[in-house]
Protein backbone atom coordinates (compact mmCIF):
# COMPACT_ATOMS: atom_id res chain seq x y z
CA UNK A 1 0.00 0.00 0.00
CA UNK A 2 1.55 3.07 -0.32
CA UNK A 3 0.83 6.90 -2.25
CA UNK A 4 1.07 5.70 -5.75
CA UNK A 5 -1.68 3.06 -5.30
CA UNK A 6 -4.63 4.09 -8.12
CA UNK A 7 -6.81 4.18 -5.06
CA UNK A 8 -5.32 6.39 -3.28
CA UNK A 9 -4.43 9.04 -6.13
CA UNK A 10 -8.52 8.98 -7.12
CA UNK A 11 -9.08 9.67 -3.44
CA UNK A 12 -6.66 12.32 -3.11
CA UNK A 13 -8.53 13.75 -6.58
CA UNK A 14 -11.71 13.37 -4.84
CA UNK A 15 -10.62 15.10 -1.47
CA UNK A 16 -9.15 18.17 -4.37
CA UNK A 17 -12.56 18.31 -5.82
CA UNK A 18 -14.15 18.59 -2.47
CA UNK A 19 -11.91 21.54 -1.91
CA UNK A 20 -12.44 23.29 -5.67
CA UNK A 21 -16.26 22.96 -4.17
CA UNK A 22 -15.94 24.75 -1.30
CA UNK A 23 -16.73 21.53 0.91
CA UNK A 24 -15.01 19.83 2.91
CA UNK A 25 -11.41 18.09 1.05
CA UNK A 26 -11.99 14.30 2.31
CA UNK A 27 -11.88 11.87 -0.10
CA UNK A 28 -12.27 8.22 -0.86
CA UNK A 29 -12.09 5.52 -3.24
CA UNK A 30 -13.43 1.42 -2.91
CA UNK A 31 -11.46 -0.99 -5.19
CA UNK A 32 -11.96 -4.39 -5.01
CA UNK A 33 -9.73 -7.78 -4.79
CA UNK A 34 -8.51 -7.12 -8.18
CA UNK A 35 -8.13 -3.67 -7.94
CA UNK A 36 -10.85 -2.44 -9.78
CA UNK A 37 -12.32 1.02 -8.50
CA UNK A 38 -15.88 0.22 -7.62
CA UNK A 39 -16.65 3.58 -6.21
CA UNK A 40 -15.48 7.07 -5.20
CA UNK A 41 -16.73 9.94 -3.83
CA UNK A 42 -15.79 13.09 -1.53
CA UNK A 43 -17.24 14.92 1.59
CA UNK A 44 -20.66 16.41 0.40
CA UNK A 45 -21.95 18.55 3.36
CA UNK A 46 -21.67 21.79 2.32
CA UNK A 47 -22.26 20.77 -1.88
CA UNK A 48 -25.88 19.03 -0.95
CA UNK A 49 -26.01 19.91 2.83
CA UNK A 50 -25.21 16.32 3.51
CA UNK A 51 -25.13 15.10 7.03
CA UNK A 52 -23.87 11.16 5.79
CA UNK A 53 -22.40 11.82 2.98
CA UNK A 54 -18.58 11.71 3.99
CA UNK A 55 -15.76 10.74 1.69
CA UNK A 56 -15.96 6.98 2.32
CA UNK A 57 -19.50 6.98 2.43
CA UNK A 58 -19.87 8.58 -1.01
CA UNK A 59 -17.32 6.12 -2.22
CA UNK A 60 -19.53 3.68 -1.09
CA UNK A 61 -22.92 5.47 -2.21
CA UNK A 62 -21.52 5.98 -5.39
CA UNK A 63 -20.19 2.05 -5.97
CA UNK A 64 -24.26 1.44 -5.49
CA UNK A 65 -25.77 -1.48 -4.95
CA UNK A 66 -23.45 -4.88 -4.93
CA UNK A 67 -24.07 -8.18 -2.76
CA UNK A 68 -21.60 -9.05 0.07
CA UNK A 69 -19.39 -10.99 -2.43
CA UNK A 70 -18.11 -7.75 -3.99
CA UNK A 71 -16.95 -6.28 -1.24
CA UNK A 72 -14.37 -9.65 -0.26
CA UNK A 73 -11.23 -8.39 -0.31
CA UNK A 74 -11.81 -4.78 -0.97
CA UNK A 75 -9.65 -1.73 0.71
CA UNK A 76 -11.17 1.95 1.52
CA UNK A 77 -8.66 4.75 0.52
CA UNK A 78 -9.66 7.59 2.74
CA UNK A 79 -7.52 10.85 2.69
CA UNK A 80 -8.01 11.24 6.42
CA UNK A 81 -9.14 8.72 9.70
CA UNK A 82 -12.43 7.52 8.68
CA UNK A 83 -15.10 8.66 11.73
CA UNK A 84 -16.60 6.45 13.76
CA UNK A 85 -20.32 6.71 10.76
CA UNK A 86 -17.44 5.38 7.88
CA UNK A 87 -15.61 3.10 10.12
CA UNK A 88 -18.80 1.60 11.05
CA UNK A 89 -19.70 1.35 7.19
CA UNK A 90 -16.77 -0.05 6.49
CA UNK A 91 -17.30 -2.96 9.43
CA UNK A 92 -20.94 -3.54 7.90
CA UNK A 93 -19.87 -4.41 4.39
CA UNK A 94 -17.05 -5.97 5.69
CA UNK A 95 -13.99 -4.26 3.43
CA UNK A 96 -10.65 -5.66 4.50
CA UNK A 97 -8.32 -3.10 4.36
CA UNK A 98 -8.70 0.65 5.09
CA UNK A 99 -5.84 2.80 3.73
CA UNK A 100 -5.91 6.52 5.13
CA UNK A 101 -4.27 9.39 3.96
CA UNK A 102 -3.17 11.29 7.82
CA UNK A 103 -4.35 10.88 10.92
CA UNK A 104 -2.82 14.28 12.29
CA UNK A 105 -5.98 16.21 11.31
CA UNK A 106 -8.54 13.38 13.17
CA UNK A 107 -7.96 9.60 14.84
CA UNK A 108 -11.49 8.39 13.89
CA UNK A 109 -12.18 4.31 14.57
CA UNK A 110 -8.84 3.27 13.50
CA UNK A 111 -8.76 0.56 16.71
CA UNK A 112 -12.26 -0.13 16.57
CA UNK A 113 -11.36 -1.19 12.87
CA UNK A 114 -8.73 -3.26 14.16
CA UNK A 115 -10.67 -4.91 16.71
CA UNK A 116 -13.28 -6.25 14.11
CA UNK A 117 -10.46 -7.69 11.84
CA UNK A 118 -9.73 -5.04 9.38
CA UNK A 119 -6.24 -4.23 8.48
CA UNK A 120 -5.66 -0.05 8.99
CA UNK A 121 -2.49 1.36 7.11
CA UNK A 122 -1.69 4.74 7.68
CA UNK A 123 0.08 6.60 4.26
CA UNK A 124 1.13 9.66 6.36
CA UNK A 125 0.79 12.34 3.35
CA UNK A 126 1.38 15.81 4.38
CA UNK A 127 -0.95 16.71 0.83
CA UNK A 128 -3.71 15.27 2.84
CA UNK A 129 -2.62 17.08 6.32
CA UNK A 130 -2.21 20.74 4.05
CA UNK A 131 -5.68 20.05 2.28
CA UNK A 132 -7.09 19.97 5.74
CA UNK A 133 -5.35 22.87 7.38
CA UNK A 134 -5.98 25.04 4.47
CA UNK A 135 -9.99 24.21 4.87
CA UNK A 136 -9.92 24.33 8.73
CA UNK A 137 -8.32 27.32 9.18
CA UNK A 138 -10.84 29.15 6.76
CA UNK A 139 -14.07 27.08 8.09
CA UNK A 140 -13.60 25.89 11.04
CA UNK A 141 -17.53 25.86 11.57
CA UNK A 142 -17.93 23.61 8.61
CA UNK A 143 -14.97 20.59 10.04
CA UNK A 144 -16.81 21.10 13.58
CA UNK A 145 -20.19 20.49 12.95
CA UNK A 146 -18.82 17.08 10.13
CA UNK A 147 -17.05 15.53 13.06
CA UNK A 148 -20.21 16.31 15.60
CA UNK A 149 -18.20 18.33 17.94
CA UNK A 150 -18.57 22.06 19.15
CA UNK A 151 -16.26 24.61 18.12
CA UNK B 1 -39.61 4.92 26.04
CA UNK B 2 -42.65 3.26 24.52
CA UNK B 3 -44.26 2.08 21.84
CA UNK B 4 -46.75 5.00 21.97
CA UNK B 5 -43.77 7.71 21.71
CA UNK B 6 -44.62 9.98 18.78
CA UNK B 7 -40.99 9.36 17.61
CA UNK B 8 -41.40 5.56 17.36
CA UNK B 9 -44.57 6.16 15.72
CA UNK B 10 -43.07 7.86 12.56
CA UNK B 11 -40.35 5.16 13.00
CA UNK B 12 -43.15 2.60 12.21
CA UNK B 13 -45.05 4.71 9.58
CA UNK B 14 -41.54 5.34 7.71
CA UNK B 15 -41.00 1.28 7.95
CA UNK B 16 -44.52 0.71 6.46
CA UNK B 17 -44.45 3.13 4.08
CA UNK B 18 -40.58 1.07 2.77
CA UNK B 19 -42.38 -1.60 3.04
CA UNK B 20 -45.53 -0.10 0.32
CA UNK B 21 -42.72 0.86 -2.07
CA UNK B 22 -41.07 -2.25 -2.20
CA UNK B 23 -38.48 -1.37 -0.05
CA UNK B 24 -36.52 -2.82 3.21
CA UNK B 25 -39.22 -2.14 5.89
CA UNK B 26 -36.72 -0.17 8.59
CA UNK B 27 -38.01 3.36 9.47
CA UNK B 28 -36.02 5.98 11.93
CA UNK B 29 -37.03 9.00 13.56
CA UNK B 30 -34.73 11.05 15.42
CA UNK B 31 -36.11 13.50 17.89
CA UNK B 32 -34.31 16.14 20.23
CA UNK B 33 -34.22 17.00 23.65
CA UNK B 34 -37.47 18.66 23.96
CA UNK B 35 -39.14 16.02 21.75
CA UNK B 36 -39.12 17.85 18.57
CA UNK B 37 -38.34 15.59 15.49
CA UNK B 38 -35.28 16.52 13.21
CA UNK B 39 -35.94 14.05 10.67
CA UNK B 40 -37.05 10.78 9.91
CA UNK B 41 -37.19 8.53 6.82
CA UNK B 42 -36.47 4.64 5.66
CA UNK B 43 -34.12 2.04 3.72
CA UNK B 44 -33.80 3.51 0.59
CA UNK B 45 -31.95 0.59 -0.88
CA UNK B 46 -34.44 -1.08 -3.12
CA UNK B 47 -36.05 2.56 -4.13
CA UNK B 48 -32.76 4.83 -4.70
CA UNK B 49 -30.25 1.96 -5.45
CA UNK B 50 -28.70 3.33 -2.20
CA UNK B 51 -26.24 1.17 0.00
CA UNK B 52 -25.65 4.08 3.09
CA UNK B 53 -29.38 5.08 3.33
CA UNK B 54 -30.80 2.71 6.03
CA UNK B 55 -33.29 3.89 8.45
CA UNK B 56 -31.59 6.20 10.66
CA UNK B 57 -28.94 7.38 7.93
CA UNK B 58 -31.96 8.51 6.44
CA UNK B 59 -33.00 10.01 9.71
CA UNK B 60 -30.30 12.19 10.18
CA UNK B 61 -29.64 13.13 6.34
CA UNK B 62 -33.13 14.37 6.16
CA UNK B 63 -32.61 16.25 9.51
CA UNK B 64 -29.88 17.94 7.30
CA UNK B 65 -27.43 19.98 8.46
CA UNK B 66 -27.08 20.93 12.36
CA UNK B 67 -24.76 21.92 14.57
CA UNK B 68 -23.35 19.31 17.53
CA UNK B 69 -25.57 21.07 19.89
CA UNK B 70 -28.93 19.89 18.45
CA UNK B 71 -27.81 15.83 19.21
CA UNK B 72 -27.45 17.01 22.06
CA UNK B 73 -30.13 14.96 24.27
CA UNK B 74 -31.91 13.40 21.25
CA UNK B 75 -33.31 10.00 20.62
CA UNK B 76 -32.68 8.07 17.69
CA UNK B 77 -35.94 5.67 17.31
CA UNK B 78 -35.51 3.05 15.20
CA UNK B 79 -37.53 -0.33 14.32
CA UNK B 80 -34.69 -2.29 14.36
CA UNK B 81 -31.65 -2.79 16.01
CA UNK B 82 -28.90 -0.73 14.08
CA UNK B 83 -26.27 -2.35 12.10
CA UNK B 84 -22.51 -1.24 12.30
CA UNK B 85 -22.73 1.88 10.12
CA UNK B 86 -26.07 3.44 11.57
CA UNK B 87 -24.70 2.75 15.17
CA UNK B 88 -21.53 4.53 13.87
CA UNK B 89 -23.83 7.50 12.65
CA UNK B 90 -25.52 7.54 16.04
CA UNK B 91 -22.20 7.57 17.79
CA UNK B 92 -20.78 10.46 15.63
CA UNK B 93 -23.84 12.93 16.56
CA UNK B 94 -23.70 11.74 20.28
CA UNK B 95 -27.35 10.87 19.98
CA UNK B 96 -28.43 10.40 23.44
CA UNK B 97 -30.12 7.57 23.20
CA UNK B 98 -31.11 4.74 20.47
CA UNK B 99 -34.70 3.49 20.82
CA UNK B 100 -34.85 0.39 19.14
CA UNK B 101 -38.45 -1.91 17.79
CA UNK B 102 -36.48 -5.13 17.66
CA UNK B 103 -33.86 -7.24 17.63
CA UNK B 104 -35.05 -11.00 16.93
CA UNK B 105 -34.91 -10.58 12.85
CA UNK B 106 -31.23 -8.98 13.85
CA UNK B 107 -28.90 -7.87 16.35
CA UNK B 108 -26.54 -4.51 15.29
CA UNK B 109 -24.17 -2.91 17.42
CA UNK B 110 -25.99 -2.66 20.78
CA UNK B 111 -23.40 -3.39 22.86
CA UNK B 112 -21.04 -1.01 21.18
CA UNK B 113 -23.31 1.88 21.38
CA UNK B 114 -23.87 1.39 25.09
CA UNK B 115 -19.82 0.86 25.16
CA UNK B 116 -19.93 4.70 23.84
CA UNK B 117 -22.31 5.89 26.27
CA UNK B 118 -25.26 5.47 24.77
CA UNK B 119 -28.66 4.44 26.21
CA UNK B 120 -30.12 1.22 24.29
CA UNK B 121 -33.90 0.78 24.75
CA UNK B 122 -35.70 -2.55 23.00
CA UNK B 123 -39.40 -1.86 22.27
CA UNK B 124 -40.18 -5.55 21.77
CA UNK B 125 -42.77 -4.83 18.81
CA UNK B 126 -44.17 -7.80 17.34
CA UNK B 127 -45.60 -5.46 14.84
CA UNK B 128 -41.73 -4.49 13.83
CA UNK B 129 -40.89 -7.76 13.76
CA UNK B 130 -43.76 -8.95 11.38
CA UNK B 131 -42.70 -6.33 8.97
CA UNK B 132 -39.58 -8.36 8.07
CA UNK B 133 -40.51 -11.00 8.50
CA UNK B 134 -42.84 -10.54 5.32
CA UNK B 135 -40.14 -8.78 3.59
CA UNK B 136 -37.52 -11.46 4.35
CA UNK B 137 -40.06 -14.04 3.06
CA UNK B 138 -40.70 -12.60 -0.10
CA UNK B 139 -36.69 -11.02 -0.96
CA UNK B 140 -34.26 -12.63 1.21
CA UNK B 141 -31.70 -11.36 -1.13
CA UNK B 142 -32.22 -7.57 -0.85
CA UNK B 143 -32.05 -8.37 3.17
CA UNK B 144 -28.74 -10.22 2.87
CA UNK B 145 -27.20 -7.42 0.62
CA UNK B 146 -28.68 -4.66 3.09
CA UNK B 147 -26.26 -6.21 6.42
CA UNK B 148 -23.41 -7.36 3.76
CA UNK B 149 -24.27 -10.88 4.03
CA UNK B 150 -24.04 -13.81 2.04
CA UNK B 151 -27.33 -15.37 1.66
Amino acid sequence: MSANDAGFKAALEEAKASASEGGVPIGACLVDANGKILGRGHNMRVQKGSATLHGETSALENAGRLPASAYKGSTMYTTLSPCDMCTGACILYKVSRVVMGENNTFVGGEEYLKQRGIEVVNLHSAECEQLMKNFIQKHPEDWYEDIGEDK
